[in-house]
């Protein structure tokens, strides 16, 4: 083999070598975006009463499923179903052509038209890591409304809401941002910066979650019993402090895969600052929302160290690729301030019942995470961004037009989730029911809606006739009670 | 430097490269299936009563540790043992020469007879990353019959039976299927197919698995007050269904490395389409799961939710590389109504008590999943597979020999596991027995087997002599009474 | 493009893959060991009392967030501040060079002094890479303490002394050994092996936590009730057990990160014996715990079962890379026997009252450990370790110097935490105190010091007249109690 042929052939091994990296990174960071899912069922179950334990596990549980098969179906399509052929999986065309994505067409920058239910000939592997890693962060969009409605949210509404979140609601927005859609043309367009930038989902992801929580969560009503005659807020007490920090730990290791992933590129060698601000923002979060409770309260909570934490991290996704250090510890240590005002915000003002405290998390700081990128990105990073040259530049970096392009992404949101949201519920609420009976409420909802307990206590063999032998039937709780 | 050298330096340097890529893979996929222990921990942990809830982890927890250890003696040399020096770690033997496998020798084609112990001279990076994902696939059969035969299982014999099936009942069968042996030359040999063809444990580990624990829960009996005077079985709820979900999603997580590892290669880039494949089984078993018994009990069932989305991961198993997008939904929705059906049949027509629905997931789904392959492989991958040419088809692609094949694998495995396990359950039993004392059954077997409740309450400190100040003993039971 | 072009181009393609694949694998190995923290924990929080889960669960969870924030101003300047400029992630320097890690400057071997705060110049992808892999270490080290304080540790103390163990305990002995330290240098240049070599962190990581815990547990004193009016020790059992088994296999799972990932490169080939030997260490640890308390007790302890595992993750972490197959069966084999002798000695003989067993774990094992370098490494692996030529080589393989180096490894260890230790714990018992009252202990420290009960029963609506309709308020007990 002379020199030529062997360079050749070399080439064409090293362009399949830096796509395997790129598939390798991108399907193992979806992994652990997955996994999170596990982490919101953990954190919404451990904040609500046990009564209620079997049925927001089981909303958690059955979202995943539900987010999959709407995605499959239409929300996929309508996100992605307009990038062109350009697009591949980790940046240079010329060198990754083999994982080019080959759905194509695009209506008016507003919604995909190609790609539903994974035809046979779109279903590259490509486009597969690519359908895998958008499901999960559409899924956690999804999961979010489940814990501002928890304890009380009729199954089957929840079914049908969750279809349309994950089908319609956010693949829409979604479209955009990141499937080349109007906001991501700000830039190019207009002159707005790099159009509206969103790393890794502060808004695509968390703020639609957020405000769909707070319209449902306002259309379903408060728990019964969650605010007083008049009108006071009464505490409901989470039954499992544990399983709520276990969550939120999963929550902070699947969201590197969340973050560092969003590269779509392991051969993007950002991806390292990247997880280190996304750790740095959660520590800060957590941190301000230990101080800031014991100095606000006079005692620490430990609930709101876990969504200081998790402020932090809805925060920094935004902007997590293009800022440093210190502006990722600065960005954690407002976040867990804003988080628990934001939270006493939504229970005493306006009055509306959030028992995991969603929308402060989700809501809030998804809105400041993409205020973030405007005001604090500081050019390091982001060339040829949205086709736009130079890196991404906020207003304290000299570019007021990418906070003008922020501010833009956070209306459009809004203009587009909230009626969304409000007629899918109302019309939901009119046909089937939002709520279930309120002996049920009162009961708990597991075996009403669910069938099965969260917690049986050890009563399955109660009939002594069936023991074979003269032992007495011990049940552990004599064991426990000792 | 001149070209020729840079070219040969180069060479060498790529294919180092592309060997990194597939040990990093499979290592990382490896990991994620040894977690699937957890998985499989909670989910059984939780489907039992509390008063045996040290007892079933701590099966589960042990049995990890007892299958490396039987799988380093023995299980791995008669599964392993039998490849010759052309098998390498994803693919190319010219390429990757680096990983070359150097156990060699074949018998019979029934079992290896080389690697035990892991000898030094077999030691390579090459072996080391084989064993350690091929030890974690057995030990998902190895713990599975701890579900069925949950409650009631003494000790010492899940310890000596867990010994058996990792050293010798599931190699010897993972040998005729991935190490070698007669049922992957049923194509090369006998125009069947590609041989039976498994891609990542359907019958191997799941099928194994579910036989063994029909036989062993069968030749041990139900607990105690399972089944009525008349034979009616009683159902005994599980005690933590959070925990169950919990379970759920760590399995569900854990197999993306199961099925999208067992490429064994980062390398192929078929791993994204068979990440999604499981996603989209899973997502349709659960959701079928819900639909199913909500329609035939009249209220959802959230344990049948989760074993939905488990038999849908375990029927894509053996299909997940030959199949389409819409395929896997098909096959998920088939296995989520199937697995109620075999739960039920298990219980009320066999009357085996199978506290978790283990048969049904792994036995019946398994069996299902290795058909799939017959019938629904549609000839777009599995070129060379088992020295045959051309991608792998079933029945519905026009090779009814592939659907022989499939036929053939899961006969050969009941042949096998069934004796074995009867055999080796039955000297167990005759010697130092299966199960423990009926007072311990009753009492629960946390205490009684391994020295320790699974839950304790705060009594450690009841002597009140031993309080130095006046404070009197708050136990937290009044708290949590107020 | 003639062919030198397209050479060199290729050569610099081939050398970012490399660094490409390096920098997943350190991240996505660093977000193992970061997860571990969950596992800590479980364990430590499933071993204490219900009335103290949620200040159990606080301190792991809040020790993360302190742990990266001391470590970001102050910890990684001392401890890697010094590594000059041929430090790359992974080794070959000229292939690397874009990771080269440009932070430099040395002081007299004893700690590095620059790079606190992570300052913008300095933050690059391998030195943020870097950092996050270093950090989750240290982070081990920081939440081995809150385990064998647990259930009397004034929250405050904790956040204090926690910042102490992440910016200067831990940082200053890890500069020694990993930051090019004079531990590092006592092959070099004193001819004692490789220096003092410890391959994943036996000392630097838990012996480093061991000591510290040993010494803060006998300052802050034991449990009120844990020793008679004799001193004779008490049995507080833990309240959780299946949360502490799952927490010993997050452990396992997140080790392999810490292990394997230490390599701090994908192309090193013998990350796949480094994981194997974890694993069969792991292994034989558990199994032996099961073994010695069945024999020794006369019925086996699920909870030393769990910590003859962790004995033997935290023996094999100092060799993990120098041995074989056998020889890391027969580490873990011991380690299982010397968790058990270990952890009776601190409370019998010691009269130290360690309620998760940290101690022996953790301290003992890790000792254990370094020794293992110094008696089993077989001179296969570490060519040019700490500047010394040929693999490192234990006692039993020739080389009593290596021995000579590790023992001095433990002396420093020693002689650097304990008065450190001691000095910080007197200084907080001094101002703001180390222990809460009496009362805030007996009562359980949840709602004292973090202001919510780990457990809450289902009592939020207790008021009947905020109920609207004629439904009685239902307890879920009512259903639990059935």
């Amino acid at each position: 083999m002379n020199d030529t042929t062997a360079v050749t052939e070399l080439t064409a091994q090293v362009a399949a070598l830096e796509a395997a990296i790129n598939l390798v990174w991108v399907l193992i960071a979806g992994f652990l975006v997955m996994f999170m899912q596990a982490g919101f069922a953990l954190v919404e179950t451990g904040l609500v009463r046990a009564k209620n334990a079997a049925h927001t596990m089981g909303m958690n549980f059955l979202v995943y499923s539900i987010g999959i098969l709407g995605y499959w179906a239409l929300g996929f399509g309508l996100q992605m179903g307009g990038v062109g052929e350009l697009a591949t999986l980790g940046g240079d065309a010329t060198l990754d052509r083999e994982f080019t994505i080959t759905i194509a067409g695009h209506a008016f920058g507003l919604f995909g038209m190609k790609g539903f239910f994974l035809p046979p000939h779109t279903f590259t592997s490509a486009v597969a890591a690519l359908f895998l890693f958008q499901m999960v962060f559409m899924d956690t969009t999804a999961t979010i409304p489940t814990g501002a409605l928890a304890e009380r949210w009729k199954f089957a509404s929840f079914v049908i809401f969750s279809f349309v979140i994950s089908g319609l609601i956010y693949p829409v927005y979604a479209n955009w941002v990141w499937g080349g859609g109007y906001l991501a043309t700000l830039g190019r367009e207009f002159g707005l910066g790099h159009g509206h930038v969103d790393f890794a989902g502060s808004s695509v992801v968390h703020l639609t979650g957020g405000v769909a929580a707070l319209v449902a969560a306002k259309i379903v009503g408060p728990r019964i019993g969650k605010f007083g005659p008049n009108g006071e807020p009464r505490p409901i007490p989470g039954h499992n402090l544990p399983m709520a920090v276990l969550g939120s730990f999963i929550l902070a290791f699947g969201w590197f895969g969340f973050n560092a992933g969003s590269t779509l590129a392991g051969t993007d060698s950002r991806i390292s600052v990247v997880a280190v601000n996304t750790m740095l923002a959660s520590a800060s979060g957590a941190f301000m929302g230990y101080l800031y409770t014991k100095y606000r309260f006079g005692v620490p909570d430990l609930s709101m160290m876990c969504n200081g934490m998790l402020a932090g991290l809805v925060a920094i996704t935004a902007p997590c690729a293009f800022v440093g250090a210190s502006t990722s510890i600065v960005i954690g240590v407002i976040a867990g301030g804003l988080v628990v005002e934001a939270t006493l915000f939504v229970e005493r003002t306006l009055k509306i019942d959030d028992p995991v405290g969603a929308i402060g998390v989700h809501g809030v700081n998804g809105m400041f995470g993409v205020l973030c990128v405007g005001l604090f990105a500081d050019g390091s990073y982001g060339h040829g961004l949205n086709g736009v040259e130079g890196g991404v530049r906020g207003l304290f970096f000299g570019d007021g037009g990418q906070l003008a392009a922020s501010v833009l992404g956070i209306v459009a949101n809004i203009v587009w989730v909230v009626p969304l949201t409000a007629i899918t519920m109302t019309l939901i609420g009119k046909t089937i029911g939002n709520r279930p009976d309120e002996e049920s409420e009162l009961f708990g909802l597991d075996v009403p809606e669910l069938g099965i307990p969260g917690y049986a206590a050890d009563d399955g063999v109660r009939d002594e006739d069936l023991i074979t032998s003269e032992v007495a039937v011990i049940l552990p709780s004599a064991l426990r009670e000792g």
